[in-house]
């Protein structure tokens, strides 16, 4: 059995306590968050105990931390985690710069811990799916990739303003896919955008609707569709393309059931956010995790994916502020 | 060129007056119908003659005659053509009385004359491609069918009373459609129904919503879903299992476009009725009653068929009324 | 905290083992199952004690029973818990005789326990989700209903021998949900069968396939599609219509990934069987359960439910061997 | 009647003529091909006469041209129908040297005579829905359009060479679609193309794989994405995403079949090409074409149309070549 120190204990936080308390071979150990309110209601839930920062790292119990703490924190977790010996899940990113993000990977291959980016998509069984069936040459080379990934409605101005940008946001899942399911690093990237969603987004120097393409070594191409605001819920789809043929990742909607009448015939929306419709990939990255503690398996995502994803990021943002391709 | 003299310039002759138009080896030679109102605009549009029964019956350069004229006037119309030679093309049924129809039949077959019962439905490339891939064994034998078959609207109650009833007016066509899909004729048949849209419809003694399920000498089920309003366009589907899967053809919708929003993914609903849904199968039919004409084939549907789907409405009705199953 | 003893280590305990040891109020408190190995193996994963049936009804700490033993066991381990004081939920059904059902009902009625009949498919969300959104007044006055349900592979014919008959073993499901959905008992039953998809399921005295046409006192008719072996997954899907318009619960697909290709477009086949296809409902029907334990809720599935179910498969068997409808 | 003189009578030239001749008010009254066998072929079928450029031109019953011939022949027919002052159908594209397109469309309105370039996919019914629904105001403001057009397979090599690149000969259709449905001409174009179908078609200099981002004054984006080859059909849909929601236009499949079995649920693939697909495109623009014949419209598709199409996909090309956003 494993012990978990988990930092943050907000929205994700609560997410992650819930699969390590539900895994077999993960326990709870202890919840750390400056928010006292948050921290007591998991550690109470769970049985878990409340520590400081110091004590989690100092605790010989504790086997591995869990860092869904502030994204500004992240990077000095990882590095304190690192120094201590525990083995760390960081959910993304490790920082929005990215010479810290070497800094601290650095730390970590120095201090030989297991460092996994928690990029859950990649878990998502839809989206590994279309991955594994591409490895089995169902459609032959692939050939280009369409990322559809809509968020059901925009976040506050004031979060946008410390998000590091859309793309270091929210498209940052999306340049990881495309590296996922493409299986080699982009050769260059360009982006359009605009600011079409919330005014407020635009004065706080974002845009939040884009469409970016990027070429991969192969030649093959991608090309990734990202608004703030669907309308119709959570669409996360892709659409891959290879020499015989087409992958699709349809949406997976609220429920099974259609209405037809007068006017028209309605299915359900797409589940409405992300802890909908990605709990099977948050479980299931777990359980990748548990496999690293347990030595069966390096981890897939790994800090390298974190920092390749963040540069894709800066890149995009030099390609949109340019209008011109840039290259890796 | 095969001149055709068409009796009845109703709604469904005017549907036959341009496939009859349109077709490379078919002229509409001339119309007959006593509402000259209507006889005299298809006459003009195809550059036809107007001809009194008689008249018809008597040119020599009438090569065959499509019956699409009231239905208490087909056995009659198809007798004096057979007299006459002609080939015929009747709209279904032949009668509402099946002695009448055998005795209509019998003078068909001694004055050796092609007769086609057309029973459009059979040349819906959907469902003919249902049963092109039974019989290529795709699904192996088959074992049971479904057959759902929703008009858009119910009809007046003064059409009700003259109808025969829905099993002999719109049912029928689900009764042949069995045979057709399933190669064999049924060895009884069960119904249940009831007055649920239009108490007019009941008032006139009749049903309006209905389940038939038949057995079939290989033991194979079928079973008829009907309601005389669907709410939501003309509803025409099969669904047949067999032992190594499933074929379903689905309905063909009014147009391929889906608006998705916060009430859910919307698409179009089923094409109207039954002059858009089986537009396609009007103008198949009759490329197969060219044929017939000419030699190359003889009628898919024959009297036989016309008289079977009239029994199977008869012992529905019989079953419908006395609560068993009711053997052929 | 309610200590549940469950009956049955079988493959179904086991689906309830899981859901009884993630509800934060329900504990799995011991197993009674003859078979040691399968009782073992529970009580060792979820921490619960090994009983006998007698040390369990004698247990103060037992609060409920969860019954999920072989179908001949179901009535005696029900009275000997009514007569305990345990609430009980059963697995369908109670007893596959009729007689046995009522004084079975009898002794818990007298006993004033609780007693929930496991119709899982209640609580399958698409399903709950038309009955909703008929109550809610969606499609109106509900006129005719379908329900399509077929095993992806027929059991052994040693287990047809004892299953009481396709009726009382598999449709006893579709003629709840009949009743579930549309919220009346049916007036009459009339049943179509077939030996056709195993020999050995004919020499056992019992049919594979089926066709049963119900009316309900409201005029509304219903339809059951059954077949053991459908060929192709699990099909469970209902389509209820209405006099505004259809809802239909479509299946649940093994995954959302389509691959088009020079053969057509290929989506993931329905998913396998009810493990799977019922997860969410087995859970749903679990939290009920927990609600009346804790007084919040009266079972919603009552004996009454499981009575009905089996009379209609009763007289549904009746009406295939007379081949009249049969009223109740 | 209007009398119609055909220039070209290959595989187009026969599409236009089957519509020219099934439209009331038009006559295919003369065939202009320098290979005599495929013109005798379509004189003989319709009755038309077999005339020679300067005989058509200088013909008074002629009073339109439909110019199907080869694209370089296209201008030089232009002009000299122009100057003879005929009304002018003319197959896309004007030419594919935009100077020579300029000077052609001087002499068009020199001359005071309609021209009308067949952008056929502007009456393809879906994609005129959705444009008419945004005109309606059902999703809102426009944002970002997704134009995914895929043809089957390759042309030869021999074709690529005389093409004029994949985005003059292609991508143009995608280049008006994304005009027509936006309503406003774009600001900016980034292409992004490699050569993944055939080696042959790198040989003849050009690509077959492309993605291709515009943004609109607006600060709406569209992106097309490209290929020679599917391996599925020709796939030709639009995704159009506005403030309130998404419209989007699907394949049109060549049949409504299913078949479900243990590899998974088969519906048909899309359309095999352009003639089967855009079969009511080309009849609908052919009846705008008679409304302009009788004046009672404008051509909807302009010479204006054709040349700015044309500058897309010269700019497109710039930007492919320079990695560079290219401004209009």
């Amino acid at each position: 059995m494993y012990n978990i120190a988990l930092f943050g204990a907000g929205r994700i936080g609560q997410v992650h306590s819930v699969n390590i308390a539900a895994h077999p071979d993960t326990t709870l150990y202890s919840v750390i968050d400056p928010f006292a309110e948050n921290a007591d209601k998991l550690a109470t839930k769970y049985g878990a105990k409340i520590q400081t920062t110091e004590e989690a790292f100092a605790d010989k119990n504790v086997h591995a931390v869990l860092i869904a703490s502030a994204t500004d924190t992240h990077a000095e977790l990882i590095e304190l985690a690192a120094k201590a010996g525990k083995a760390i899940f960081c959910e993304k990113p490790v920082h929005l710069d990215i010479e810290r993000v070497r800094q601290c990977l650095k730390t970590v291959e120095e201090n030989h811990v297991p460092l996994f980016v928690a990029f859950n998509r990649r878990y998502d069984p839809q989206f590994r799916r279309v991955r594994e069936l591409l490895s089995a040459g169902n459609i032959g080379k692939a050939e280009s990739l369409l990322i559809t990934s809509r968020d059901p409605s925009p976040p506050p101005a004031e979060y946008v303003k410390v998000s590091g940008g859309m793309f270091r946001d929210m498209t940052i899942h999306d340049f990881d896919m495309a590296r996922f399911i493409m299986g080699e690093d982009p050769v260059s990237v360009f982006a359009q955008g605009s600011n079409l969603v919330d005014p407020a987004i635009g004065a706080a120097g974002d845009i939040d609707t884009a469409f970016i393409v990027m070429k991969f070594p192969s030649g093959a191409l991608a090309t990734i569709s990202n608004t703030r605001r669907s309308g119709y819920g959570y669409d996360q789809r892709i659409e891959l393309h290879g020499e015989k043929g087409l992958l699709t990742a349809n949406n997976i909607k609220e429920n099974a059931v259609e209405q037809w009448n007068e006017t028209g015939c309605t299915a359900a929306k797409p589940e409405h956010f992300f802890l909908q419709r990605y709990d099977a990939a948050y479980k299931a990255e777990w359980a990748h995790f548990v496999d690293v503690l347990a030595g069966k398996a390096t981890p897939e995502c790994s800090g390298y994916d974190g920092e390749f994803a963040l540069l894709m990021a800066d890149k995009a943002l030099e390609s949109l502020q340019t209008g011109k391709e840039v290259k890796f």
